[in-house]
């Protein structure tokens, strides 16, 4: 199969140009100014639109139990969301489980594989760190996972000490691993919260008030100094606070490899938000803070402090008493309303894989602070360098997989729940009127948004096998 | 008794300028220009000296055991070299023992009331906190105790996590207290040594090598950050690393009450003297780093962003096997030996009570970095202040304790072990050329220290009640 | 003559202590604890009040013609309402005339000496430089008068080029003599204006508009650089904009010997107030900026990146058609009317030397901003030292000048035009609650305010002789 | 004609990707992996090779008259150097003669266009501003020209007032020009010149000892703060002190358009090569600084805050006296030995063109410093865009002309004159062992360089149309 995508303008991490291109098979073959068009040549008019590499999103919970309920996106619906964002690329976390790492991921490929519908990989997520554990993680570059998740929060549960923390990036750096980093200060975190239930403080805000901002600037550069020490590089998740900003800079200032992602959520909500009647659909972790924090994140990628934008993709229903209708078929899943009466059983995460492209590009690229290329870097090129997955993913060269978003960047949209496709009640960015939006979108050659139409299924998403030792962005 | 110092020049911690003195028993009652003489006034002629509050030493640790042995200056000897350095107030730490703090206070009372050669006062070690320490701390404030200190450092010793931290923050803050911070990473470093000596690494160079200064620069912000979400002041102790340095400053910035001391050892010293074959002698915690880190610190103290130079005065023989003439008698105390075979069983500290001040004024003061008024700031007026000894202590105004250094700015001294008075064997500072020296101080009015005659005597000195709810400097 | 005030509390550019205070004659002879009362010493009850130095202010223009008119406040009338003010001593500047220095200098005394009420010195503006200029400047020390001004604005009129700036802070060095710079781009302030009347601006915001912040900003770290190269020290005047305050830190972090002056305008108003009907009130030059640009200079203030605040003060009437009272005379002069119809026309200036003190108190001590400390040292102490006047200014101690305000900072004042003794007929403060008050002010051991009574007369001030080689603060 | 170049890694702004690339007459047709073969077409092996786009040096002097003499290169050997070292596009600086613009850039043209090699554009220099130039510089944008030199130095030769720098940069503005700044403050330069001389000081190290950093620092924030209020982009020429970097960062961190350049030159060399018997060889302006200096002035290269490296290229001959060979024929031209007695007398400038790709890669690249991505960008895409010259420069993609360097990251060379083809008769970095050096040098499809073969010609190269409005990077 050959198809020429005809008249568009390409848009990579550091380039705009006019140029057609060229997919054979699963590919990105040529780029040229005119490319020969042969009789089995299918030609798709692109005239007037950008060209971009697809997103890839390394920062998702599909399918994740939590709270008694599951995250209410799985593998394939998460998956059709992402592709209607531009999205062609995910990375889910793994959850450790009793019986080890080989065991948790094979569970988690069980789950994924039949559903995927583009195309994934794993981080695994090391919330314990015993003799097995360490046995095993070689094990993983095999399985072409190349990173590995830490938490300084949640004690007695996900979070390691500061000393398996410093363990587990030596132990990466000798793989050529990347370790990523929850980071927050655990310890003053349960404190908080078990003396906000104890004063019957039960609403959404104290989901914020006891997390507070230095809580997760401190951790951020405990984790830098962590990654000075272990000589090993470092991937700081969804940055949210003004401070964090400050010392990740600080830290890159002085030559630490250490790098940051925020998302949509942090650029543009506050706890103002989670005092609303309907807050906790804004309830995730870490919480969202100030203007003050948005207006620093934002500072952050434009100059480059930050490298990428994800999402943490984690959604439940606002009110899973209520069946909403998904591909024509009634689903109610447990959600938000497990907490009204204490917000720390509300399930933390929220829908956000399918707005990051169009509501980033909006607010970014049409607003001005970023440019085309910048916006490629942070949803695309960078994550697929920082993650193994260059030049596969993440460009737009011969060689790449044909993962392609053609976008309309005049296309206006007033965007909200009903265009976001999450399997989900309720979107945060209801009601926005956003400017430019995806028209088509490939996946390794194959059309699987068309506008509205959804024509991709499930299954056909692959696993990816993650290379190691990339670059410190 | 009426005693009027005649013809000095007054410094304190803002002007300096030409003015008698007249003390009336233990206080400052008077100065003036042309103070009257009755003839019951002894007039000492101070004319080209410059008049100094007596020094106040935040940070000592007199008879300190440890390592099996004991740190070799005892209340007696301490105060006494502390006095002919120009220091009249020490603040001491108590150990935390297993009876609990009034216990505690009272041992450290016992071992310190009959020796005490000038005034003190003590800070209160939390080590642990239990139900027990919880419900004693408030009674310090009766004892005149306001200050408690915490380590980050010294897993299963003296470390509290960070939860307990932060609980003895707020705490202190409801009771008015100063929480004081040892900043280190302990998780780290355990790691590190436990390595080292595995690998066979013995030399004092690894004390440095497995305490690296990130340890110490995150533990740093760690700190500031659990301050300011228990709204808390904070004193960091022995700052000691330009990062440390760096990260106040951040803290300051953002308007955090946090204030940083750092010590002489800090300001001059490398992990090259660790190098030495006499390297243990340079070993303590945290430990010497660079030049870089050296000239960081002389900027923290010349822009304020520090606010004291104390010492972590805790002296230890080089080589105790070996016996010195202390006060005419022959005294070995086990020192540095320990540790020949193993840096870990070095005993940490070294002598600095009596270099403070002349060394910090012949490098600090005659080479044109601090003024007068900048170094009496540092070494008398903000301790004071900080710790609640002011205006009782760190002032020459009246009504202020006649404690006094008429210091001869032009004495120069070829500084050592034997100048020192320190009951140990040796000097870091030995065969350096100090220009400035006390030459007469006074304790509450009383001449101790005059020239190189001890006039002072144990049990002279005085517990000294400490007031709360001090100024943030 | 001896007096006592007794049962205050001292406060000093570092300390705050209870004390007597003996005055003999002129000068301050005593403090003490309790100090002893002759026969032929008068006692002034001041207890609960607060006992500070004598203002400085380094920043006068008394009598100065300007567009036509003249600035309302002559020596005596400017005096009286710096003393009702709690200001003691100011330094006012001398027009450079066709006749050179020693002209100037001597035409300036002329005005000054039989008017004045407190004591006074003189700058020397230094608005060209020519031969006969360079010949004459070294007899300025021979006057007392060791300070020059510059102008980087005003061309054609006062503006020297950067060579003769470079050049007078050469000649000033040499002298120990401190250059005062004027920072602001004269050049493009001239096309501003030169292009705002041609488009028929004429409205006082047009002040504000052909004067961007950037003219000063730039200039700020041009006269440091200049400063730098002629290894000379630098006060900049009338500092108004955060970017000034940016370049001041990042001059004095690299060991620049440059110190700066804001004044009280600027810590509050904003372009905003020269869009009010009455914004004629508010040109002054440099001209109000934005509230980021108030908050910035509070900055500078609290973290002593500034190290004065003085005034500018240079009043003109808003209406000088219609006369005012005055000691129960009728005064009208020329003033803000002149400009109704042409900004370039407004006499640039305000009334401010009686507000200095009061405003600064109330809204930064008060407030918590800064330390009663703080504010002697910026009105007092710092200008003193800076100006070579110190410590027979700016200090309480035994052998300074009596010149003594006796505080009462629980007074809670309605402040306006009535209460501020300027000779105009608005004050920029009218309406505000100021808490803290001057009640009684001493010259040189004269009371010359009680209350709200005048007791000084013209005539009363002296001309200071100033010192040279003065410190950098 | 068409040829393949196949195998190869390309290198563009962003990525590094294996791929093939199309030539088509002069221009880049395709690249993809695996093109088609038609019979017509020539095939290249590059693999193990990398593919740059062509250097673009937007900062020449060929042909240059100064001091009476004139620079060594001319249009074709400063062509043919460039093009050994693998730039192929140069943008040349027109001086303005006293008929104006129109005739300057005739006169200019005339020299340049027979001589050509490779593909060139202008600046233009506005030495002064009257009626006529301002009538003129709309002109140029039909000319292809859209980028005005000023200069803040060399008062009555080439210096405008900050009036008329002013005024330029909004001219700019209006039509899309970009203003480009030589900024160093000619005031403080020139009298520091005229007391050198009057000193007797004539040796090369006073050239920098006349030209402070200071002079260099202010005038960048002069330049930034004078675009920031004509709102125009600024760039800042051949950028060579710590505190330019600074003053750079500090301006684009509040949002101006302000961009940077700096020189091979200003990366290695110091004051100190410049007290060497052979100094002479080190002078240009502005003068080599310091190794902190160097040091920042790489961290700009890293972290973005400068954009371009540029060379100034302005060769003199060392011994103008004595012949060299060039291309069979002996030259000589007067040079540096005219200043042998005085150093203002020696000609301003050094060899740098055909330095510039090799050293940088080595030092730059090889060394770990800066990625191949980056030095593509500083050297080559960045200035395209800058200036107008992108996609046509600057650029591998579809569309691009074909300038194109096939670079061998592994081949060692031991650089000096020998090997870096200006016509003078020294190089700085003699001696000097590089790793990575261009093999091939496309220009336009026609292989101009291979190896250490010269196959290009006089008249080859085309003056290139520039854009207006333009990206500020």
């Amino acid at each position: 199969m050959k198809m020429i995508l005809k008249g568009g303008t390409l848009v990579t991490a550091a380039e705009m140009f006019r140029a057609d291109i060229l997919i054979e098979g699963e590919k990105i073959a040529m780029i040229g100014t005119d490319l020969p068009i042969s009789e089995d040549t299918q030609v798709v008019d692109v005239s007037n639109r950008l060209i971009l590499p697809g997103g890839v999103d390394p920062h998702t919970h599909f399918d994740l139990p939590m709270f008694g309920t599951v995250s209410s996106d799985d593998h394939y619906t998460g998956h059709k969301a992402a592709a209607f964002g531009g999205t062609t690329t995910v990375i889910d976390f793994v959850p450790l489980e009793d019986e080890g790492i080989e065991k948790s991921v094979a569970l988690w490929r069980e789950k994924a594989d039949p559903k995927a519908a583009i195309d994934f990989s794993f981080h695994m997520n090391i919330s314990r760190l015993d003799a097995q554990i360490q046995a095993e993680i070689p094990y993983l570059a095999g399985m072409g996972i190349t990173s590995l998740k830490v938490f300084s929060a949640y004690n007695n549960r996900l979070r390691l000490s500061d000393e398996n923390i410093f363990r587990v990036m030596r132990i990466a750096r000798d793989l050529g691993f990347l370790t990523m980093l929850h980071a927050e200060n655990g310890d003053v975190i349960e404190l908080l919260i078990a003396e906000a239930l104890a004063a019957g403080h039960t609403t959404p805000e104290w989901h914020a008030l006891t997390r507070p901002a230095w809580t997760a600037v401190e951790a951020v550069l405990r984790g830098a100094a962590l990654a000075a020490m272990a000589e090993a590089p470092l991937y700081i998740v969804h940055m949210n606070a003004a401070g964090e900003v400050d010392q990740l800079a600080y830290a890159r200032d002085r030559g630490l490899p250490v790098m940051g992602e925020t998302c949509p959520q942090y650029l543009f909500f506050t706890i103002d938000h989670l005092r609303r009647p309907d807050g906790a659909k804004w309830v995730c972790s870490p919480p969202m803070r100030t203007t003050e924090d948005n207006e620093r994140l934002w500072q952050g990628l434009e100059k480059g402090i930050l490298q990428v934008v994800g999402t943490d993709h984690c959604p439940f229903f606002f009110d899973g008493t209520k069946a909403i209708l998904y591909e024509g078929q009634p689903v109610a899943i447990p959600g938000k309303e497990l907490g009204k009466k204490d917000f720390t059983k509300i399930p933390n995460g929220l829908p956000a894989i399918g707005d990051r492209l169009p509501v980033l590009w909006s607010e970014g690229v049409a607003s001005g602070r970023l440019t085309p290329s910048q916006f490629v870097a942070l949803t695309s090129t960078n994550p697929a360098k920082i993650f193994g997955l260059y030049p596969r993913k993440g460009s737009l060269m011969p060689g790449a997989d044909a993962d392609i978003v053609v976008w309309d960047a005049r296309r206006v949209v007033e965007y909200g729940v009903a265009k976001s496709h999450h399997r989900t009640d309720y979107n945060l960015f209801e009601g926005w009127t956003l400017t430019g939006f995806p028209e088509k979108v490939f996946l390794r050659g194959n059309l699987i948004v068309d506008g509205d139409q959804w024509l991709g299924k499930a299954g056909m998403g692959r696993f990816v096998q993650r290379s190691s030792h990339n670059p410190v962005l």
